[in-house]
């Protein structure tokens, strides 16, 4: 049930924020707890590559390198004290501040003087489609990724290119990483429609092969899955759109085709969405009507019983009455005629039926 | 009955004012009677802050001190005769004090060459969704909202930061007290849909557990919210929109943002609106399906009472016959050969029916 | 029928008027007939007011006073030489007479060389939507309007406004006028819908409470008005729009906040319908659902009866056997035995269908 | 079978051609066969018309007058060699002499540096919705319409009026020539609409009154006129727009007013068909909601007998049990009292399903 | 179930490259296995033309001769580096060889500094819809159009045209050429669509005469095939409309006619694709219909039976008790008289549903 209420109206704490708290103040809208973070700084360029953890700011601060180019990942967006914190020394705007630590924030694209924001959903699936909540901050040699603290292991691969140095990553500047960042984060959503996709498959054979009670339940889980999916996935489409638009310095025009690459992908991923809802429908109908036919059969089959046994019923029930004077009860052959009446009407509506092809 | 009325056919002076009434002339089309109005001046700067009850407009506008910033908000959208007199006093356009009585205007944004105004609709939630009439007029160092007399707790918050000198907006200009107003209706739409949402929630665990009669008539009901909620929100962020596009200079650049934020909410509760009414729609697939399935059970269980019955109806009806000449009757096993063969028949058709899961 | 006949295939002169017709040819399409004209000539600025009613347009023309802003109602387009006289003497493009004429013109603005014209329907509700032909041509000192004559009554407010001398419409410029004139025709929208909104509702608490027979026949009935209502309503925002938008020199450009006023009513009147559509289609889905409901009730009360005395009366059938070894048939507590065996089997039956909730 | 399958998968050399030819080359598409063609060279201007018909382009083609305005009609587009000559003398680009001999191509304008073609589908209705192709070039002083050879009597009224000198026709430019003739076009839209309309009100009608078996099968059908029609008349809105677009100099400024007018007839049909299409939906509803309802009455109906009847059969059977001790069979009241306990229940049940409305 | 799987879910490495992948990196996605290649080099100008066939990319880009046009046709792009060979000589940017070698891309149209690309799918149809993945690289004199190794027969037209130098394509740039090989993709979506189309038709026809059980699944299969193909074909409308604004100067400003064509092409399949997806909701709506009452007509006609006999047999049933005072059983008419009442009763009761029409 959590899980489901989740999905329809946010996490917890979203209704006491919204209505209680004030423009560019910052309240933490997810369901963390506890005060662990971790904050990672990457420094590199092409032929250094440095990996630190810190548990607070400063050090971390303290530890950047002119020279190098600069990936902080901040896990623990839920310590709104410590994005303050980054802020101030930063020079991250207050709304900015808040589309990160506020989880239900749209993905935008937001462009300020100083620096560029992207906000986006990372999707996961576990039993149903979960998201985490993303903020990447572009400066001129410097990003900053905040996440949850549960969440990470999809920049892991991004990790491991920079250290083993494959990729152009290295070579390229931060905007670059930034879009590799959101790239890893995109290619996940294949990862749940792919899911989601298997989902819909097995439903699909289950229904032509052997339906379960529970074809309706699976079907409207399914169907909000890919609903929730939509909304997560649509308005990231927009947000690489607006990016790819911006007028900014901080991304080189020549990396406009990587976006652009970044926007196809995403286009692929709601077409496939869009395929899923109708072919939900479609397998819903199927569904619905195949029950309706095997009813129908049944039905059918238990009426064309009581059809064909009311009516010799009948007969017998007349030879049973006990009047005195019924001349055909002491014919000899009455009782065989009889029979053979009610065989006859019997097995001649049950051509009849048959013919009209009622069982 | 009466709330629903008011939701499709709007208020009931409706009618007669659109009809009956010139433009730019002034009718209320709200349903509050009565002559109590009450207007407070807040006026501060960075370092001052006095807030004063007014109940007329002239002691009121004496009031008023040059150097600093001034929001009067003016509850009592009713009486008429005091918007003219705001109007004249400000120079509000009879349009414009047209849109601020009528209470079903659509939401919007105008420039006028002294002003600007946004007209917006307050939503809350008591047992169905209840919209409040809204305008707020922004001169170049003056704020004026009118409301209805009902209304006001929602600029609470608003009135106890700028008391409490919290957040920016003692610092800032007219404009960003604007935006926090308009911030604050916004963040009631949440609440607002959060409450449909939880309805939802609810009935979607009762349809997989426990369905009630009554919950097509619930989900008709909570239909009948979300098309209301939409038709109130929707127009709300085209007004948002046309805001953040206005050239006037009454609103900084540098507030823009701010606005692209209140733009990004009323989009994340129009995407949320749209989920809902998909939600609803599965939602009802679903319980359609049950019912219907549930019906479907019962009617086949039934259906094979009958069909196993009958047969062995028919075959004792055969020996109830009074004919003289029926040699089974006599036969001394006849009676129990019989009750054999019925068994036989009754379990057959048992199992028979089993195999092919009808019951 | 008639009525609804005219709602799909449009007036009946239709068909023959667009096959058989040449562009800029005039031929009525609507179905008044007669010779009846009425030319009313109003002419005023903001001290003088004069009224007069004419039945030729020659001494119409020459009761033109050079200095007055005038307003000519023509009431009667099915007189087309009427039309094409006008057309001479004010200058008007063949294609504006025939869209004058043609009564099942698309709302459209069009602007020309020396004149505007405005295109629009006039609806009102007699037992369904009815709608009526208008045209408003503005030129630089006079507005023509042309009515089909039954018209009239929804300028008469308009009529007694300026000789009353109320409001603003004396002091203004004859575009102002004809913004009052569009005004007035977009509120009898308000009129309309409110009709509809008010059946709808009417069929609203119906299907709660005591739906009758013909629900759906009335759900169709009020879809066709909704569909009707929005054929027609939809071209005339666009109409508005563009007339909004429009830079001719014949509408100042002050006075277009009054037409962006007139653009939001009607987005407000298609707003509601839409909101129409779905409700209705809402409430149909709960009326099928009721009575399906209701009908399942019903089939399974009757044939839990059946279940229930189907197994009994075999009992009582093998009882009524005649074979003469029945050694229960002897047994003097037999009869009581198999009574007792009937109540418990009845009762049994009862209770299980009960729990399981069949009746 | 052939009418249908015409219209979901074109013409039968549709296949064919599209795979085998290449761009540029020809292959008539449509199903005429036979070597017949016709070519009228009308001339014309304000005083002169003479109107000529030849069977080969080379004599027509000398037979063309400097001075005058040229139309020439081919009737033959399914003869490719005399395309492809007309081309080489008219200088007709190849991929417009394809889209002119190919029956299926989608309606369109499209600008060359001597010429405009329009592209469009002449509708008519002969039980179903028929399509014929049409192409309208337009050169500096001529308009050649290419048509298949049974087509022409759209055209009629425009030869009419040439001849007779009537209307604007004969003073104006090709251009207005060419107007004239897609105008001709777009009034036959009309007509299939109004068909379509009366068929649709027809079974309005029957569905309330006296619903035939295939009514089923008629809204299908009608669906798909009203879908084929959709299909062939939207893209030609496109094409007028286009038109209206044009900055080409062979469509003189003063004459776009009569596209606009084109252009408004166009969206006037698509609205209507728009209509149909949800009325059609809405008719599908009420006979689908109608048949259950008369179903179920019947069921009821049939039901409730059962259930009267089968308790008070039972009774019947009990005292028809052979028991040696029962002590009611001896009473002698015990059938009068039996036969009046039985009359009691089967009433008792009737009131209490009147009472329920079970019947 | 393979073929469907793969519809839903892409082919299979699909998850693995998403999120294994890093951008730039190529990884084939198809699931063809194997090393054959097969590289086609094709030079030609108006007057020469030779055709060579080259297993690895070396010795093909030493036989290319500097003056002609080449089109170098790879069959092979499950080779990655075979793909990555000749992107260094060429210099196809890394992205672009991405785009080939993901058998799953999205179509789409690239411009960069040195060449523009065209991705986009070959669909057939083998009994069901399957789709090829193709890319078109377009340098200054040189076409490369990579395609998966079993396909090929698409192009044969083109180089069999070549060959016989029939046509404009020998004449014209390599930018033509570019074209005349998009066209002939664009020509195979009419044949898939053709074949969906048929199957359509015979379902059509199957439903009203002679259904089979199996209709809702062949509807199903049909949905999902066009889904699928409105899926592959929707975004290569945009990516030719992006060709055609492209402001490339490999693409002559001349050949965008032909673009144009191609896009009116791809317009018309696609306008098809939506009439058929409409027209299969209504064929199963006709379906379900048609189902439903074939069903009711049986169940009312074996209830009737049951209602007609079921009072009688209770008749029967009172004169079958046993009591022993029973006046009636006594009168020598009592028999007669009462089966005159029984038939009476069943003859009345027929003619009554009968003329209810309840069969």
């Amino acid at each position: 049930m959590k899980k489901r209420r989740k999905k329809l109206t946010g996490k917890d704490n979203d209704v006491k924020h919204n209505v209680g708290a004030f423009p560019g103040e910052l309240h933490y809208s997810g369901d963390v707890t506890g005060n662990d973070i971790k904050i990672t700084l990457i420094q590199f360029n092409e032929t250094e590559y440095t990996e630190e953890v810190f548990y607070d700011v400063k050090s971390m601060h303290a530890a950047e390198k002119p020279d190098l180019i600069k990936w902080i990942n901040v896990e623990g967006i839920h310590r709104v004290d410590l994005i303050e914190e980054m802020g101030k020394i930063y020079g991250i705007h207050p709304l900015t501040q808040e589309d990160i630590v506020h989880v239900d924030s749209r993905p935008k694209f937001e462009e300020y003087s100083r620096y560029v924001v992207a906000i986006l959903q990372m999707l996961y699936f576990e039993s149903s489609v979960q998201s985490e909540h993303l903020g990447i901050v572009l400066f001129t040699d410097t990003v900053i990724s905040f996440q949850e603290p549960r969440g990470g292991d999809a920049f892991d691969i991004v990790r491991n290119r920079l250290r083993e140095c494959k990729g152009r990553v290295r070579k390229m500047g931060p905007d670059y990483l930034a879009y590799v960042l959101i790239d890893a984060v995109v290619d996940h959503y294949f990862f749940v429609i792919e899911k989601i996709g298997e989902k819909i498959e097995h439903l699909d054979d289950e229904i032509l092969t052997n339906p379960g009670k529970s074809v309706m339940v699976e079907i409207h889980e399914l169907k909000r899955e890919v609903l929730l999916a939509r909304k997560l996935i649509w308005p990231a489409r927009e947000m690489v759109m607006n990016m790819m638009r911006s007028e900014t310095d901080l991304i080189s025009e020549t990396h406009t085709i990587y976006l652009r690459d970044v926007h196809d992908h995403i286009n692929r991923v709601t077409d496939t969405i869009e395929q899923y809802r109708e072919t939900l429908n479609s397998i819903m109908e199927v569904h619905l009507s195949n029950n309706a036919n095997k009813m129908n059969e049944v039905m059918k089959a238990l009426t064309v019983i009581s059809a064909i046994f009311i009516p010799v019923t009948f007969i017998a029930g007349v030879y049973g009455m006990n009047f005195e004077n019924m001349p055909e009860l002491k014919s000899p052959y009455g009782y065989w005629i009889t029979i053979g009446i009610m065989l006859t009407i019997m097995i001649g509506m049950g051509f009849y039926f048959k013919r009209k092809r009622w069982w």
